[in-house]
């Protein structure tokens, strides 16, 4: 059974095929098909979406698949996850339940589920979605975890084919940007992930504090890239081919929240100005949404040339396309 | 691009052709065709529906195209709208993202954002859906906004045509209503230029304090029709063909909220009874709903024979057909 | 016109060809078709809800029908069902003019309305759901009122004779369980109805004051069926060869809510053990779902060789079919 709960653990040549596969969905946008007719995804959001949720609406439609939103907690009760937990509290079902019965009623399930942000080992093994997996009887695609978020990295690879041609050799800049509230990785992390493996140099610009974790970084690093960090934002955006803005936590939300708050709020000049565009080769400037304009980013950037943060949204339909066909082997 | 903001931007020639359209879908009503196969529309809710929602699901899908009902602010974060805007409080992510995402992934999208009843201006000026229009490459189909309500004003005239046969000169009566909640005019100055619109003599009875906006009464002149106001509902109900009753704030609510709603509560006698409803021509009885039983309008006439609301919200589904073939050039 | 509100005013040709047909679409489980195409149905979930909602919405989905949820309350206001109701209140329409316009738009309704737990003569009466029913001018299906569940009836009768056979004569155990929380009586009283008019002898095991309904038992018996209640487990489980486990609140939660829920506390270990399952005849083990785990019933229980709950909410989906086909008359 073909799960999407990350790219990594697929090889480079289904990663190609698929990147392919969302270039060819942009070149014929538009075009409906009855490619899965008689087939369904139930699409669940444990956390709030626009992009995800209609794109990946869309994505099913145009390939005449049958699709139900599902907000947890909101129009259902809340799920237990936990192996042998007593369920005298306020979650009414356990998650194997919820989703042994979904998975025979539906041919594949996504799911988002966010970073918990409390407890960093259960935040890096997926421990969520991959028990969402166990239970399930059909294909899991991950809508953002805790760890990842390979619709965006597909979608983001795409896209960046499509701006730059051939991507290898080119700079990638990952900017750690302010953001009044504590963000998970998942973004960030498949960011770094996606433009290794699309064999670019790799430059994440972050304050100290908020570095990546260290296995990511090893694990871009074995895709033969050039991988590095760095607090020196000059230097990063020197010559950078691809400015990817994104705010997050970093390692200090696990020990000690507060502190990060503090640190963070100290950081406010991390935005992204057209001052530091000008530093770049005429980046495109990309950001996978939501953003707030004029703390993560100026909206001399966002409404500039370079910008292309809704070509790389809209390629999140096309990418999902691609995803739905690798999952039920179309 | 056909945006629908409101009607009277467009000719007398489309409106026209809209109301037949309409009135053919009433003749045809149950049929599916495959008109708008391949094409899809966001349902943007801002604030609740009942109707609005399910009979534009349903004229989708029985043109063929797929739908998505979003509220913004529950399974999404909410928008910022200024300009300029410094994004460091609630709103996640600027409406300008938002609908540039949205319209490269949708074919048109509906809008409901009804009236701030804080400023006037913003409300009269029609701002916040004229955002949503500048940032969208798409066809944006006014689900009622601040002003105006342009899918009930064609379902309107569509069923008073369907009723009453050539309105032309037939005595349209706008009649207020108490209510407990300070609503907003979109129906009212709706209701008033579509019935001048289609030639009717229209009289608005409402209490002193109450009266529409003046730039909406001149343009309902402006159809050639008789357009009168009055505080004396004995001569309005005279002679009546409609009754279209309708609660709604008034002016006062922007300049003196606290004095408005003093003053509706000693107008509860505005009610629509049986007693009122006989000094009409036999008068049929219209309103938009949700209506309030027993206080806007009593039960004795809403289960009389002279009642076509439930017809007129039927209306809704077959002008809401009209519409996306309007938009989409079908 | 084909309300499904409940089985027992429809006749036994009736039920046994449903069963039937739900089984067929077990067999035929996957496959879509046209049947019910330019046909939709409006589901209304005033409670929540995971499987009804999945399972109707597919069910409709590979009939060709289209669906539309809504939660009332939620995405819109609420509603008054009242006679003659004066609506100044927090409710802003009647239920007569909602479902007024709804049976305008849909082929169908499905109404998910729970029972009040504070008035016995309006939930055995189905007061709310008959309201519905009455104002509606399409087919009514109850996905679960005050009293009764139908479609959940229908499937367990169709899971009991794929995995029993022919279950005339067999065991059927209904074993009240302990719940954190009161919860009503339409599954127990739609199960005992079942398993009463499939044949099989029936036992209610439940604690003192938990008998249910007088009248329910009556009907039962009406069967032909041998049914009895006991606070014996013993002797309840014993040679058992179905154990449907469900939590329900009994008589005195309308009389004494304060009294029911201490003596509901005093009964932690009516749960279903391992122990308990093997005083029957290898029972099948059953439950609607959500059901809490270590709670209601442990793990070994539902992770064991007799556990069925997957499968009985599976047959939600097949059951469901067959009811749009009865309601529609395809």
């Amino acid at each position: 059974m073909r799960h999407l709960i990350d790219w990594q653990s697929l090889s480079r040549v289904i990663w190609n095929a698929a990147v392919e596969r969302a270039l060819d969905y942009y070149e014929h946008a538009g075009e409906w098909t009855d490619t899965a007719r008689g087939r369904s995804i139930g699409l669940m959001f444990f956390n709030s979406s626009l992009r995800t949720r209609t794109s990946m609406e869309l994505a099913a439609a145009q390939l005449g698949a049958y699709s139900t939103v599902l907000t947890p907690g909101q129009e259902t009760w809340r799920f237990a996850f936990e192996e042998g937990a007593v369920m005298d509290g306020q979650e009414a079902e356990h998650i194997r339940e919820a989703i042994g019965v979904l998975s025979r009623y539906y041919d594949a399930l996504g799911v988002r589920l966010f970073a918990s942000l409390k407890s960093f080992n259960k935040d890096r093994d997926e421990r969520l979605i991959r028990t969402i997996a166990s239970a399930s009887s059909v294909p899991i695609i991950n809508l953002e975890s805790a760890f990842y978020h390979p619709c965006q990295a597909l979608a983001d690879a795409a896209v960046i084919r499509r701006q730059l041609g051939d991507p290898r050799g080119k700079k990638f800049v990952l900017a750690w940007t302010y953001h009044p509230k504590a963000l998970p990785m998942a973004v960030p992390n498949s960011a770094v992930l996606m433009a290794a493996r699309s064999g670019m140099n790799v430059t994440v610009a972050r304050p100290d504090d908020y570095a990546l974790d260290y296995g990511i970084m090893q694990m871009a690093r074995s895709y033969g890239a050039q991988v590095e960090e760095t607090d020196n934002r000059e230097q990063a955006f020197d010559g950078a081919d691809i400015v990817y803005a994104k705010a997050w936590s970093g390692p200090l939300v696990y020990s000690d929240p507060e502190h990060e708050a503090a640190r963070r709020e100290s950081l406010r000049d991390w935005c992204i100005t057209t001052e530091w565009m000008q530093k770049t080769r005429e980046a495109r400037f990309m950001h996978c949404l939501p953003v707030r304009r004029n703390v993560v980013v100026e909206d001399d950037v966002l409404d500039g040339p370079g910008a292309i943060h809704l070509e790389q949204a809209e390629f999140r339909l096309h990418a999902q396309k691609a995803i739905l066909e690798y999952v039920w082997g179309l």
